[in-house]
């Protein structure tokens, strides 16, 4: 049988099946990382591994903010669906952690900012997207449109892929800190934050989405929220790989100095 | 004077600067094809000038019906936000060109699926975009947002590539007749269509944008609408190289019988 047709049945199959048990449904989440999760992209492994010059570290940077940057307005889009308060007041930290919170906390964009600014680039053109690539941002305007209109737990879902990111953030700070003498530990304290960040957030959503898929449908489109997610990773990657390593710039996209 | 700082001196006298002549609004909007326009990407050349195996043109196909679909969706996006009854009468042929209008007519996106077909391809799966790259999907879906957010004459704006159009549908006819033993007259019916019906839409979207932006800041919103539509464009050529002529196809995406 060939794949697409093996694809299908397997889908025409999956409304007649019951849940998976709880272990099988949070082993089906914990699959997707190494099957689509970003850490598998060439482009990771040269971004940790010391291969790229100062101008692809700085064609990542100012991309990667794009994600960052979305990242408060998409956990906004979720609060603004939920109307269970309890809810509510957990998933407003992570709002605190990018934005910072009055008076005087500053967030994780303004630690991706010092990042920036330690690589030599402009704050106001970093924040004004101008010179990001156009598949990076309709990439995380996606994750965004998403967590605006799926349904709530598969909305949670799609948060997931912070099972695997402490790996990548551990890899990333010891790996650039040594691959890089444009890189010092000052600029490395997005990633620091973010490896006890992470895995809290991970744990509450994981339990949540646990709980809240009932049905094998719900299941399974939580674990399709999982893909999309990485897929919404992969292709930053990819188009960096494709405009900063193949050298296909797209028209009007940053411009290395040479 | 660094592009950068350039740019930005640019943005800042805009806001001052009085409107442009509806020939020089009508030239910078033309002014965008031939700097960014796909006619432009490798991807292209490659596909009219027969370069591409069987395989690579099934993947472009199969991409692109994603677009196809995406359209009469925009369309309906940009009717619904639509008061005057005269401007909701003329856009809706749009959905018709895309959907057929009954009781007999089956439209560009059944003349679509005749291509794939010829093609080879599976036309469940084609339909259901499994196969598709995210940064496709992404793309289509970044233009649909587009037209249901941005003011309603820089979301006309938008379809404005249509200008630029007809020369590559031409370029596409004759090439892919020449250059594909397994492409013929029939499934080249989608691009006959367009010869006629993009440069009457093309006018239409045109003359309603020179009439309806006023400001200076207006137009220059309604030139990177265009700006924005090639980007849409440019990314699905960019994912097609990348994925299927340097080889990355990503997690997932569809994978050409060798």
């Amino acid at each position: 049988m060939n794949p697409v047709s093996l694809e299908k049945r397997t889908a025409e199959l999956r409304g007649n099946e019951p849940p998976l048990s709880v272990a099988d449904f949070e082993a089906a989440i914990r699959a997707v990382g190494p099957e689509r999760y970003h850490d598998l992209h060439p482009f990771h492994h040269m971004l940790h591994g010391g291969k790229l010059n100062k101008g692809q570290v700085q064609a990542w940077a100012l991309n990667r903010y794009c994600y960052q940057a979305a990242v408060p307005r998409k956990d906004a889009a979720l609060i603004s669906r939920v109307h269970d308060r309890e809810l509510r007041r957990e998933w407003l930290h992570r709002v605190h952690d990018h934005d910072g919170q009055l008076p005087d906390e500053t967030g994780g964009i303004e630690r991706w900012l010092v990042l920036t600014d330690g690589l030599g680039l402009d704050r106001e053109y970093v924040i004004s997207r101008r010179g990001a690539l156009a598949a990076t941002v309709f990439a995380v305007e996606a994750y965004v449109t998403f967590v605006r209109e799926q349904p709530l737990t598969v909305a949670v879902a799609s948060s997931l892929t912070e099972l695997f990111a402490p790996k990548i953030h551990k890899e990333r700070i010891s790996g650039m800190l040594e691959g890089y003498d444009f890189i010092d530990d000052k600029v490395m304290a997005y990633f620091k934050r973010r490896l006890t960040q992470a895995p809290r957030d991970a744990d509450f959503a994981l339990q949540y989405v646990l709980k809240n898929a009932k049905t094998r449908e719900e299941q399974e489109a939580c674990v399709d929220a999982v893909r999309f997610k990485c897929n919404v990773l992969w292709v930053q990657q990819d188009a960096l790989y494709n405009a900063y390593v193949a050298g296909n710039i797209p028209p009007g996209a940053f411009r290395p100095e040479v």
